[in-house]
Formats: structure tokens, sequence, C-alpha cells
């Protein structure tokens, strides 16, 4: 057995050779730089005959440098963190696995290893040189119940790591979680803490590391809106392995729109024959329980959103429940192009949703469900004379509190039907901000218990405390930090979109959810960052979520006291492993600026 | 001989259905939707038994329908366009070429035929129906002179397209052009006038077509900065497809700067080796060889830019010609980290500028050559003792004045290197803006019959007119509509990039240069967007680039007197085509938007 310790020489100093004296390494490497830690910082040297034993890679140094120690790992881990300074050349081709042996989490395991070594590969560069020690990964799970694991907002994703050397100088990683989900983020933690050396061309691992982490934040999320584009199943998936290495647990799935109609409903298939772009640009059952499984795998909950009763429209024209359908001019009717509102006085229009929502629930089993319920405009309904007239044999008015109770009439009705399919689970139901969320219409129509408010107006708007008042619990989107479509061009006019400008990863890092909620702390489920896609798709899908998806991540599970500066150093590189692994992540800095530690910014710290 | 003509019934109703009946197609075609022309609008309309016979798709209806006949073609010609709307099945299978019968030209258009073949398939959806019509496409030119063809501000880049049908029913495409530059933009249209119709799955084109064009300006482009992060010979590449296909003619290749020197300099090899980010992000000869070859056969000028004396650094540590190398804080020395200009008193300077001077000749035998000469900042020069010591022996003072004219001594020098590697050709150099293109400076330093000025300022800035007063031809990229940098998040604080935000299409294509030039409108050669890539690497770049590169295509081409609003149907259709083609192109509007024409300004034309 090859034992290989490399002992870093924190205080070397960096031997620059004034005159021109290029070292060619051998056969090992093309390797032209290494890196040095000085003064808590790597720097970039030429490699040299004499510090060629001593340089590192970039990774491997900023794992062993500075304040800011297992620097490669992203978010960072909460709890405590002890490493020693000795590495070890580990063989990513002899990797023993072993888990927990409960029959129902074998397939889930299976796959977690998986791509547990496909993102050590994807570190590679060049040809691997051979050997190195064996590493043994133990995972440990406080249960033994034999069940397929769920997200829910109880979920305990806490975990603990330990690397050790044997006896016989081979390496142990030892994972302790109390939940499949808990241990699989462990897993990852490890997968970052093994780096690729380019001079030496081999996987090094700390030999002793002690982590214990756990997210400050239960709902972590990003959303994906597949109606105003579609996105494949591939594209979905690979945002999935993206949340999946940041530890976000959350795919909140804004499936339907008016623009599309993209979701297979058996019961009825006309809504997604026609209401899709194409024939191939619809999601089929089978495609989504991939999917939900995909998730599943890497720990993140898939939560369908079916969002009514506006946005809809296409799909729907022969059903005969679409109020104000595709009117123009649109701006007089609806947000955006075409429009629609479900007819809350259409009979018919219940038992179709009944219908869809258990599809749904069958494909999803969602411990959340999101019934939508953002802009809903009286004008719509009001342009129908059979919704005025049905509001008006009621003995109602046409005044927005009397738009107001038809939509809380709508929410009461279409609940039912969420209630009836799901076997009296009655699980949590989350719906946007909107006049409905605002008082009076939030106490008449919207029972705390029952729903969470996602808040997407701006953080500092004055209608996020009444709600926090009354107790409800929300996740947060203000669309000042989380709105990752903003700052495009107008795509309805000429200028720039509505919520320009283009939102950077600080303010994303330094969104502060405590500031936001103002002493309702324990009511923030967490965040989710929003993709609506009116100029997004699967092609600008990537560098839109990322690396500022990764950005949210570490606010909402590690929750920082420092900002972005503190983190920017360690962003690049992270960026550059979510390229390795196939994301195609905007860039923040140039290159130069990820090799050339902390000399960019403009206020050196 | 199958023969199959389609003729646009123009004036069709669209016969929806008040009730649902989906219409299933048969083996032939899953489309669901087709189009129909109503009052020069593309109408979707539901399939039906008794519409699928007239029923087009959206790409053929484009083409017919509508005062934008054609409406494929991106950028629309600038002569006549005569048209009659028969449409013939051809297969794309058997198509003949018949190329001009000179030896030097046959492996350019050997690759023009792959490449026009690969374009026509990238349009197949499914599995493509057998047989059609027999297409021959003949390119006739002026002259039978055999040499290989260059791009220069003289060449003749018009064409003329005939297609027509033989008396046996075959299409017959006859292209004329004075070059192969013009020729091969008649194949450019003419396989974005072969359109691929889902519902009857096969390629169709026009019976009868007459086209004459030609570009209102001869300079059109897009310059690459490969500085600030690297880009791959494919990404290189995938661009120059691009540029060709909306018949763009320059890529300005911004090779190096201060943050790397990814050019290989077989002279002084240590340049790239040391100067580049990795040894594998370094342009070998044989690369560039390869890319300036594939610009050829696209029509696509390879311009190189090795910009001085400010924007050098990294490379040149151990050539002792460098000032203010990497100096800190930056901002007192240069606009970028890392700092460094030239030091125009080094003697050994000139010998090795000469050096990689003639290499970049031998490569790209470029007919205008890039000098740079942007932000060169006196405080650099003024950190050099040695630099202010050789100024006060010339007897100069150490103000402003005098580092232009230390300036203006390096200009002069390394021109003279130029010149001397150029066997007396005095090729065109181009110059950024600067102080040294203002008064006084520029008289004294810059002589108009040799140097071309790049504008980088905004449109209305007071510093062009001064220039085209002088007699100057220019380049604009006025950095407030041709900046695609532009709109990011900040890269060294927080908040915004410096010319934010984010440029839309819209502005692009309305971005007129004869205002600009203010009555000096025969002094502007043309165009060129800016690729900056502070932020922007291979992974994020067609975004950035297109499909705002085609909306500058089309200003530059054809120069319309319409604005974007005109544009905007068409433009939806042709970042299809980009996608189709491997570009990811940003989505500019829902697909909603694409497939309802005209549904979503908010004023409606």
């Amino acid at each position: 057995m090859e034992l290989y310790l490399i002992v870093l020489i924190a205080c070397l100093v960096a031997s620059f050779s004034p005159n021109f004296d290029l070292f060619v390494r051998g056969e090992e490497s093309n390797a032209v730089y290494g890196y040095q830690c000085q003064e808590s910082r790597c720097v970039k040297i030429e490699l040299t005959e004499s510090n060629v034993e001593y340089a590192i890679s970039l990774p491997v140094c900023r794992l062993l440098c500075g304040e800011a120690k297992v620097a490669t790992v992203w978010p960072k881990p909460t709890g405590i963190v002890h490493t020693e300074n000795f590495l070890q050349h580990i063989d990513v081709n002899i990797i023993a696995f072993e888990f927990p042996k409960l029959t129902k989490q074998q397939t889930l395991w299976e796959a977690s290893k998986s791509r547990f070594l496909q993102q050590l590969k994807s570190q590679e560069i060049g040809t691997v040189k051979a050997g190195g020690a064996k590493l043994t990964v133990i995972i440990e799970l406080g249960t033994d119940i034999d069940e397929l694991p769920r997200i829910t907002l109880d979920t305990d994703e806490s975990y603990k790591l330990l690397i050790a050397l044997t006896k016989d100088n081979d390496s142990i990683a030892r994972i302790h979680s109390n939940t499949y989900f808990g241990a699989r983020h462990g897993l990852e933690t490890l997968s970052q803490l093994i780096v690729y050396d380019d001079i030496r061309r081999e996987h090094q691992l700390l030999t002793k590391v002690e982590i214990e982490d756990a997210p400050v934040y239960k709902w972590r999320g990003i959303l994906l809106d597949t109606s105003r584009h579609f996105y494949s199943v591939d594209a979905i998936k690979r945002t999935l392995d993206a949340l999946a290495m940041v530890k976000l647990n959350t795919f909140h799935w804004h499936i339907t729109d008016s623009q599309s109609f993209p979701l297979e409903v058996k019961s009825h298939p006309e809504l997604h024959k026609l209401g899709a772009y194409s024939p191939n640009k619809v999601y089929t059952h089978e495609q989504i329980a991939e999917i939900v499984q995909y998730g599943l795998v890497r720990g993140v909950r898939v939560m369908p959103e079916f969002d009514a009763p506006a946005h809809v429209s296409e799909g729907w024209p022969h059903k005969g429940v679409i109020a104000c359908a595709n009117y123009q001019p649109w701006r007089s009717y609806c947000g955006e192009p075409p429009c629609g509102q479900f007819d809350p006085t259409a009979e018919q229009l219940y038992p179709i949703l009944e219908d869809i929502y258990r599809e749904i629930f069958h494909l999803f089993s969602p411990d959340v469900f999101h019934m939508g319920g953002d802009e809903v405009l009286s004008k719509c309904w009001n342009a129908s004379e059979g919704i005025r007239n049905w509001m008006l044999l009621k003995g109602w008015n046409l005044e927005e509190d009397d738009f107001h109770r038809l939509w809380g009439y709508f929410q009461e009705k279409a609940l039912e039907r969420v209630d009836s399919i799901s076997n009296g689970s009655k699980p949590l139901i989350t719906l946007w901000t909107s006049s409905l969320t605002k008082e009076p219409y939030i106490d008449e129509y919207l029972d705390k218990s029952r729903y969470i408010i996602q808040i997407w107006t701006r953080g500092t708007s004055s209608d996020i405390l009444p709600i926090l008042k009354r107790g409800y619990r929300v996740i947060i989107s203000n669309n000042d930090a989380l709105y990752f479509d903003c700052g495009g061009p107008s795509w309805v006019g000429s200028g720039n979109n509505w919520c320009s400008p283009y939102i950077g990863w600080q303010k994303v890092y330094d969104n502060n959810l405590d500031l936001i909620a103002e002493g309702y702390k324990s009511q923030v489920l967490g965040a989710e960052a929003a993709i609506w896609s009116e100029q997004i798709d699967e092609y600008t899908l990537d560098y839109r979520l990322w690396p500022r998806s990764s950005a949210l991540a570490e606010r909402l599970w590690s929750n920082p006291a420092e900002g972005w500066r503190n983190a920017e150093s360690r962003i690049l590189l992270h960026r550059e492993r979510l390229v390795a692994n196939g994301i195609h992540a905007e860039a923040l800095q140039p290159e130069w600026c990820l090799q050339n530690e902390n000399e960019c910014p403009v206020n050196k710290s």
C-alpha cells in the first residue's frame, strides 16, 4: 500500500525568480504554476526545480490555507470543522462503500454512489496517475426503520463526517445522520473534500477531518417556470444535480401557466395535447416520475405548482371554464398574454380540477402543494356577463370586495377537491402573496394552519409584516434579490424588463431573511430563487441559476454573519466545480482573479 | 419525378371549432397545430380533417405571408425581392452543386457545401419523408481569376439569386456574384429559403425567386476578448458559424490582454507559457491557421488585435519591458488588474514586438491590423523612475502632453516594426478612441491615411465628430449599444458593472450609424459588437452574442428604415434557427409569442 503524505509548509516564502528560468516538469504534469499558502492566502508561483515538491494545486491549497479552511466545501458547514493539514493520495477507482442495510433505500444509495464517483471524475484534468490509498466510505443511519424516505418540514438534514486513517494507513470516511437526506449531504461534502491536484495528477484527501453540519433554514429551493418556455427532462435533471451539489432541497416546479400546458393529464388529454407548444413539449407521467425519483436521490423535494385561478389559458379553450381567454388588448385583463382566469362560477370546473389534482398527487406525493394564486385581476372576471350575473344573483355587488369573495369561493372549492383526493392527509398549501393575502381578505379566506405564504414582493414591502404578525409561515422570494429573470431586455416593448437591473450574486448572498422577517424569524421556512421563463429556456438556464443559486444556498444553509466579500474567493473556485460538472454557470471575474486570490477587489481586504 | 406544389390560400378563414374535436394526423406527423396566413399575419390554427390540406408550418407560412416576404431570411435583402407563392418539396439528399472551375477555391466550395447541407439538416424534426424534387445549385462567378480570395475593404459582397423550375419540374438555384464571398452569402440566403414543414415532414422551397442583395456597410463584425477568459477553438468556430449565418464578415480577435497571453509566440515561447492561464489555454499556430481558414470559408475576416502599449502584463514578467507590472492598489495605475504598460523607453521591447508582429502577419495576413491603444494611463509610466529619467534627459517635462509624446513615440516605433515585416504593404492600422485620438494628439501622431479609428465611446459622445471632421475612417462600437458585456454584476465590488444596464436587441437594432456619424456617413466603414470577457467565457458566450449580433447584422447589412418593432416576429423565428444550429442564443419572448405573431406587444401594430 502506497502511502503518500504531503505536509503543508504554511510559511514557505515564494521564490520568484527575477530572471527567466522556465521550469519544465517531468512526464507527470505540464503545469507551469503552483500555489503556496502565504499569510493565509494561496499565492500563485512559477514552478521551479526547487519548489515543485512543495507547490500544490489551487484547490488543494484552498483546502488547507487561511481562515476559510475546507474552502472547497460549498455551502460552508455550520458546526464543528476540525482538520489536520495532511493529505493523502486516494485511488478513486477502489473506493469501498458500506451503506445502511435498509432494503427500501438500496436504489437510492446505489444512485448516490454513482453520482459521487461521477463528481470525483469531473475534477480530473489529463491522465490521472495510477495508485493511491484506499478509501472506505461508511454511512451510519440513526434509524433502522426500513421505509422510502421523504423530505418534509420535519426532516433532519444534519450529518457528521469523520475522516481518519486506519492502522494500515487507509482512509475511512464515516458519515452519521438520522436520515437518508442528512447522510447524502455528508457524501456531498466528502466529494468536495476530495480534490484534484493537477501538478501531481492525483486525487487528494485530508487524512483527518471532523465536520458537524446542519442547515439553518429548512426550505431551500429554486423555482422553474416550464410554461413560458419548455425545458427538457435533461435540463431539469442537470438542475437537480446542481441543487444537490449545494444542498438545496426544493425544486419548485411551476409547471403550467397561461402560455402553455405541458403537463400530461391522462383524464383530460386535450389539456396537454392542445396546451403544449408541440407534441414533444409535454412532460409525461413517466418522465415526471423519473424526475421526482432523480430529485429524491439527490435530497431534493420536487414540489408541484398548479397556478390558479389566474395564469391559465392555453390548453383550456374547449373546456368552457376560462374567463377573458386571450382577450386583447391584454393589458386591460391580465399581466401577460394570453389572458385567462378560471371562471369560479363554472360548476364543471371543479371536477376537472379534482382530476388534475389526483394525477399530480399520485405523481409527486407532495408534502406541500402550491396552488399559485397570484395576479388575479377583477377586470378579467368583470368582463364576463355570466360571472357578473352569477354574482348579482347571489346578492353580491361588483366591487373589489366582491371579486375577492369570488376568489375566496374558488380557493375554498378548489381546496375541497385537493382534500378529497389526498385521503384526508390535508397537505400544506402554498399561495403567492397577492391582494388576497392582505387584510381583510387573508383573515377571511386563508387559514394559517393550512396555508404557507410565498412572498414575492420586494424585501422591504410593507405587505410582509402583517402576514408574519398573524402567524403565517412564509417562504421568501423577494423579487429584488431572488427573481433571477430580472435585468434583461423588455419583451413587450423597448428598454429593460420590469424588475431590472440584473441581480448580482453579491446581492443574493447578502439577502438577509432575518431582516426581512423583522423578529418573526421562526416563521420563515426558507427561501426560493425564481426562474420565470419569459426570456429564458434550457439554453440559457444554467447561467441564470448558477452560481447565484449557490449564493442563495449558502445564505440558507449557513446564514453566515459575514457578507459576500468573505465568500468571494470561495465562490470563484466553486463555480469551476459547477462547470466541471456540466453546469454552464456564469463567470464572475476574469480567470486571473481566481488564480490571484484577493488581487482584484478595488478595496483589498 | 414527383412534383408537389402547395398553393397558398392567402385569405382562408380560420376554422376554430367551438367544440373539442382533436384532429389526429396520420403517420406523417403528430402536429396538432398549423398556420394560415390571415390579413398578412400567420395565425395558429388547430388542425382538422378539413383544414389539414391547407395548413402549413410556421416557417413555411412566414416565407409566404405578409409584407415581410421571405421572412425566414436574416438579414433582409437590400435589393429586388420577387417571389411567387408556389412551394416544392425538395429532396435534400440529392442536391447537386456546380461550382466555378477555379482550382484555388475548390476547398472553400467543398466546405461551403458541407455547411449548407448541415444547415438544412439542422431544421429537421422527426423522420423526414422520403422523396421530393431535385435541386441543382449553380454558382457563377463574374471572374475567372484563379486565386485564393481575401476579404478587404474593396471586396464586392453582392450577389443575385434566381430560383426557377426546369421543364422537368426540377428546381434550379442560380447564384451570381463577382466574388467567392458574395456567392457564399447567396448560398446562405438559399439555405434560409429552404424551410422545413413539420406537418408534411419535408423540406420546401419556393419555385420562383429573384433576389438581388448587397450590404450597406462593408465592416460588419464582433469582437471577442480571449484574455480575460479563454475560449476553446470549438467555441470560436461555433461563433464563426453564426457570424456567417447572418452575413457578418469580421471576427475581431482581441487575443491578448493584461490578464493572460494565450497566443503562441514561437520566437518567445515564455510569453504564452507563462502568460496563459494553463498550458491547454494557448492558441497554437496550427489552431490559429485552422480558425483563419474556417473564417475564410464562411466569408469572415479574422482580424487580430495585439493591444499595446497598455493592457499587457501576464507573460511578460521576465522581459523587463513592462512598467507598473501588477502594481497595487491597481486603481491608481490602470483600469483593471493586473496593471502593466509597455515601457516605450526599453530598447529591447521593439525587436520583441517585431517578432510577434511577424508571427501574427504570417498567420492572419491581415488587411487591417488592430494595434489597440486604449486606456493608456500616464500614472503608470510616471511611477517608473527609469521612464521619468529618460523623458527628462530628452528635455521633456512630466506633464500629460509629454506622456502623450511618449505614447506617440511608442506608436511610431511599433508601426515601423509592423512595416518592416509586412514587405512594404503598409497595412491599415486600427486604434481605439483614447486621449491620443483627441486633439491635439491625433493630428500629431496619427496619419489619417494609415489609421482607422474604432469608436468605443457612447454614441452621443462629442469625441466622435472631431475625428470624422478630420477625415478618418471609423468603425463604430459605441458602448451604449454595442458593448455586449454590459448589465451583469460588478466584478470588483457590489452593484452592477460600469456600462449597465443590459442592452436589449431592440437598442442594437435601432443603433443608427448615420445619426452617430452626423453627415460623415461615407467614412463609417461599419460597426462591431464587443464581448469583453471579464464575466463571460465559452459557457455563456452564445447568449451574450446571439441574437443581438443578428440585430447588428441586419442594421449593417440592410440598414432598414424601420425600427426593431418591424423585425420582431422575424427575429423570433431567426433565433430558433440559431438554436437549431447549436447556438445557445437567448430567448427574447415566451414561445407563445413566436407561435402567436403580434399578440404579445403592449401596443399591437
